[in-house]
């Protein structure tokens, strides 16, 4: 129970009831023969199935499928906001918690994104801009787009096909799905889903018994899997209050609870890395970094990538917006003429294809989006997956004609000009989606 | 179809119904003769006219007729902002929205504005101020004043006389009108109503076909107009979501709408430009400079003026302003000796008296005004174009008095000062006429 | 009529009856002796007085009257900005239009007290503060506190005693009063209400004849005013809204207005200065200065003070703070060792201790309020002025015990800090208190 | 009477009548033996207990009974600044407005929280982090967290157990609690609640007569007090506003209140610092330093540590954040080669473990909270102290793994990022407790 990544809390919750709906909602199919053997069955259970699901949870999806029916079209979807604003209004109430929320004050959550606003354009004019091409080749396979779908837990509590649905959209729009070690669905069940020509990374947290690890890296290899991320800012799981308000609702946490929820094993350094590199020709890269001697260290320990991220905001507040790091090392790296020698990725916060443009511009290879994706499978499945690859693709094809530019390795950092100060014009649609954290809820009793 | 400036979408819906009510507000008259040989004449509609006007449409019109009869008195307007609270108000709710929105997140539509919050004067006291004169010279030609009415596509959406009032009003006030090639009415239509002394430039989109450009020139040169603007921002039409939600409603565009959209050819080069200066004589501006080194090869080129401009924030999202990019080319220029070889103009989020002083203090030639034309016709036509250039020429003067200045070359850059930080006061009035961006509509469903 | 200050409008609109009680509300009783000659008189009118007060006016009095009824205690006003609140409230609408308004968009008026916001203490420790003098020496006038009450149009529109009772207020307390070129009482009445070892300042606005000037100077000498402060920021009224929509009302103001309305000559220059010091040995000052430059040409023309004022962000709107152009110029000052050569005043902007000590900190010989006076006038008559004064006393005292420092002359630079943001913190009572500006009305029309 | 630090008004307010609870509530149990002696005795009062209490105070406390029983359960509490949101329910008004107001405008209050949002991690990777040890050493004492409970007038007025139960929390957790000189109860008694292992510190105002002074330093002696604290920032009362118009009600305050309020001697010097360190073998303590110079001077007069502290922005407004003067002294201090030789500490706006975290980083010897405490205590006692201590515990071990770093001495200034501007994020949810001023209430006055 205390190795449990959601605490033991829920544990005892259902303890002697028939969870088996919800527990499948939340886990891949697999996860009990990798985790739990023979020795953990204890008996059989004396009950309907589905006895564990409460009537606020039977009243929820109630209300869900009902939204679902209201959804406005696919194609009247304008932007990547947009799907976060169905979401909202569509999502069970855990899910969107679970989803949107960050860590502590969420300072970071919303900084990735607002960090954005910092840039601005130089573009060129009077090039012929007639042809553009927005393909590019990211850890060595030939992509469409500058940005990949990043890994996300338990996009089935959005969708019933979770991430299958996300792989099937990604495929036919040949966009790299980085999949979750935390999915819903197993490794096996999403890989099976792959189209000819679609390619995958795997997203991998590092357990305290490496066997699992080594084991996850041959299996890759078997699927064909081209890109290791190992995740390494999830030591713990970060303090997501708004989360952590649905899951232990008017009890609050146990003393029990908090402590243990890890992801990562806190002891995972360099040398694993190292040891990964050994095991496997796959490229490795690290997900995570935050600062640039990290990177630097990362170029010394062989690393193919980094990907510059504070895990969208749900782990420590205060971490600095991916793409200012990366502002700040792409200039240390090119001093010391190793910029070729690693590729650069950022993900958080991006919602828009001068989003994604100006991380080009700054030198990195490509970009990932997790929640984008996330909230266009659950409102839509495959169609919003596909729908969303093509409002980037359109946007970043698009802006790119009014940038001068006809290919991605045309963009570079004198297109681009970094402010001191915050952009001073809010971004009134995300601002609308944003859910304001809230001081503990007093019930009846009126404030002074 | 697929060469249609509005997309295909729009044709798709009225076919097969008499659309001339609505196609002769939003086309000049020889669009036709100009665009569509013999050959598209297909047959006879056998329908009575304005059968494709919806009755959406007919309630729309009846109401602003009914908001017109409440107008304010046109010297209650008090300030440029003024006039677009009136817009607001009376235009057609499509009307407004192509009119008053931006691209994206408009984040550069209001950038474009706030950046002269940026900007503080240093006034000089104890001059003889009694006489201010506010008049200049522009591209070889006396004006009354340092502003221009800029192009602007449709002024018909919001006023039946459409560019040919905003020409009169002009005319009165002697102040030069750029003619818009996507204007409401035709080029010589609104030429017709020159009056004496008066004069206009052209703003040229560069079709595909260089022969129609070249014909432009020359029927330029043969009407006496004063300066050739080529547009050189709008390879595609910018990503305008309030207008679009207006022009594709409840079905979203469908596949075909977006990519197609199109004013000037992609392919424009500064060869084209080079081949313009040869078969005219009139004096040549690029308008869609926006950053240094392109005024640098506008100087090469042998051009004789350049816009600083974002096309009102409606293209590339994340544009610099133009007061900005004036504030960084100028000293450039006149450290290399240059700013006397070419003339420089902005436009885009000027308002007031102030603004224009700004603009001339960094090194300016002078400023254009789009939608503060367009507001003002739409509103009072003629009247209120008069009185948008009474209350700026007179914001002129006025603070020209307070700045201790008589004549518009004593206006440099030693009396303001930029500022790094954002101004941080509110506009409170160009805030309460800004149309927030909205997520997407969910009609009925509660959010969470 | 073109020479009235206020416009021709006024004149016409109570042409043919008695308008006495509104005129003598508005103007000191000498006026017509002053600006008008035998010559002037037309006849006499037959019909009752005050038949010119509309019924608006009686029932805008009635309200007033009953507010006043309802006035907080004074005690329970704690700050300068109460009064504002206070003021609010029970003025008449077009008394608190002209009190508070600005010019244009009110940008400098809020500049003007937001700029204090970036300065911040560096107090001392353990100082013996048992002792603490606030008095200090002005103009060569020794005074009670580094403040003075400064000239403010009309204080009859907010209280009948109008600057009589503030004069009253301000011999109590020995503060110095700098008396209005527009008074609603006329100069030798406010003098009458001299206190023994109070001292009066005098405002001078310049017409375009010198001759009344130079009266206005000798009438100085007799009455023995301690300074004359010559305005030179008032060519023209400055374009105050607010009041101007009070002023025309529902037909705006018509062509002959805005021009005509200057307080002083815009012939005035440096020449006149220089005049006036020769005919007076009363010392000079300039008031309205805002820029370093003009600081150093007042040293050469051997002016003995300058006041860095925008006349509250009344006039040049876009002017920069005062309290900045102060931390501008006096290291400049100092390093031409000038700075013994001359005083140095602000207004505008004031409201709390923490600002005068600001100002001194940064080398300010003094302070000037204005409407901080006009508002408390205007609620409490000479109990509200003595009132604010003992405020502000007392929060200089206070706080020059937190800095550590016993004396006005130990304030000094190495006390403060200069940041380049703003202050991030809301004020929230000036704030409320602020009446923001609106767009112009449309009565009954829905917006879109 | 005017010796009274809470103002001769509250003493006349209650003359003759039993005031017995109310006082009790607000003093230490020996506060009469200790100021006033026989000769004060002027007879008994013939009149039942309890008769001074108002009909409004015991409304008020059935109110606040009421509104305790529907309280969270604490294991809701997620953080700090939840305890501030139960508080502002439940406390009685005028004990919300003591403990939650600041000085003036309150801007140095906000800014003391948000300027910790100026300041950005750098955190590494790869680390191995599965044991943290927060624990450290303060003043030579061994405590389980970087943090203390600082001193914090009248805890009574929020719980019958003020600083009992908060000795008691503290204890159990190994917290530093530091006595105020205003508590609600007696030195003793509070020390008498002393767990084993358990320290206090003692928080000294000095009074004019010295011998007081002495007399605490030896009873701290005695009572094995590990440091002494004396504050040097309280030479009078701060204008705190929200707590005056509780205090003077509708009368506001009468001409004697104000000046007389005063904790310290507004005489103390260093030479009684110097005095302090001659007759105390206990480490000394300055708290209330605000700029570098007085930490030197502290450095030379041997004292052993600093709070840079400005009394939570209870004192002078437009003081500094402690963080950013921390910000600026370390490094001076450490090219002095003196970081060894003081301890520095600081107090205000810390509300959550990444704000303990920054202080570290930038070489804080430790960081105390005041408002924290006393919200905890007051909503739920013993219980809320020792909750308030373990989420500051648990949030300062977990985002130290997310730093990658397992002792509080790896933390340094290389691992943090000071930005110009303000954080451009609001904290929702400190936004939400914080009580905004307002302007005078004029009861039934409809503004303009």
């Amino acid at each position: 129970m205390a190795m449990h990544p959601g605490g033991p809390s829920i544990i005892m919750k259902y303890a002697g009831k028939d969870a088996s709906k919800l527990f499948n909602r939340l886990h891949p199919s697999n996860v009990i023969e990798t985790f739990l053997d023979e020795a953990h069955v204890v008996g059989e259970i004396d009950m309907p199935p589905d006895s564990a699901i409460s009537e606020e949870e039977i009243i929820a999806e109630k209300l869900r499928i009902e939204n679902l029916k209201r959804l406005p079209k696919v194609n009247q979807i304008y932007n990547i906001n947009d799907f976060e604003a169905v979401a909202r209004a569509v999502l069970p109430p855990h899910a969107w918690a679970y989803y949107n929320g960050g860590s502590d004050d969420e300072v970071t959550m919303r900084e990735n994104h607002y960090a954005f606003h910092k840039f601005f354009f130089l573009p060129k004019i009077l090039v012929d801009v007639r042809n553009v091409d927005i393909s590019t080749t990211m850890l060595g396979t030939k992509t469409s787009a500058p940005f990949y779908c990043s890994a996300a837990a338990l996009a089935q509590l959005g969708h019933p096909d979770g991430e299958l649905s996300i792989s099937r959209g990604c495929g036919t729009e040949d966009v790299i799905q980085m999949i979750s070690s935390t999915a819903s669905y197993s490794f096996d069940e999403i890989l099976d889903e792959t189209k000819p020509g679609q390619s995958h990374w795997f997203q991998l947290y590092v357990k305290p018994d490496r066997k699992h690890s080594i084991e996850m890296l041959k299996k890759c290899a078997e699927r064909n899997v081209k890109g290791i991320f190992v995740t390494v800012d999830t030591p713990m799981l970060g303090k997501r209050e708004k989360d952590f308000k649905f899951r232990y609702g008017e009890d609050g946490p146990n003393d029990d609870d908090d402590p243990i929820t890890s992801y990562d094993d806190p002891g995972l350094t360099w040398a694993d890395i190292d040891a990964f590199k050994k095991v496997s020709d796959i490229p490795i890269a690290i997900k995570g970094v935050q600062r640039s001697e990290d990177v630097l260290l990362a170029v010394e320990h062989g690393v193919d990538a980094v990907v510059l991220s504070n895990h969208g905001g749900r782990q420590l507040d205060f971490s600095r917006a991916p793409v200012d790091v990366l502002a700040e090392v792409m200039p240390i790296l090119r001093a010391k003429n190793l910029d070729k020698k690693i590729e650069i990725y950022i993900d958080g916060g991006i919602r828009r294809g001068t989003d994604v443009i100006k991380a080009l511009c700054l030198g990195a290879k490509g970009v990932g989006l997790g929640r984008a994706f996330l909230y266009a499978n659950s409102c839509y499945g495959e169609e919003g997956v596909k729908k969303a690859v093509q409002l980037l693709k359109h946007e970043i094809a698009l802006n790119m004609k009014f940038m001068g530019v006809t290919k991605i390795e045309d963009l570079n950092s004198s297109m681009i000009e970094k402010r001191d100060s915050y952009g001073f014009h809010r971004d009134s649609i995300y601002d609308a989606n944003y859910e304001t954290m809230r001081p503990i809820g007093l019930k009846d009793i009126p404030t002074n």
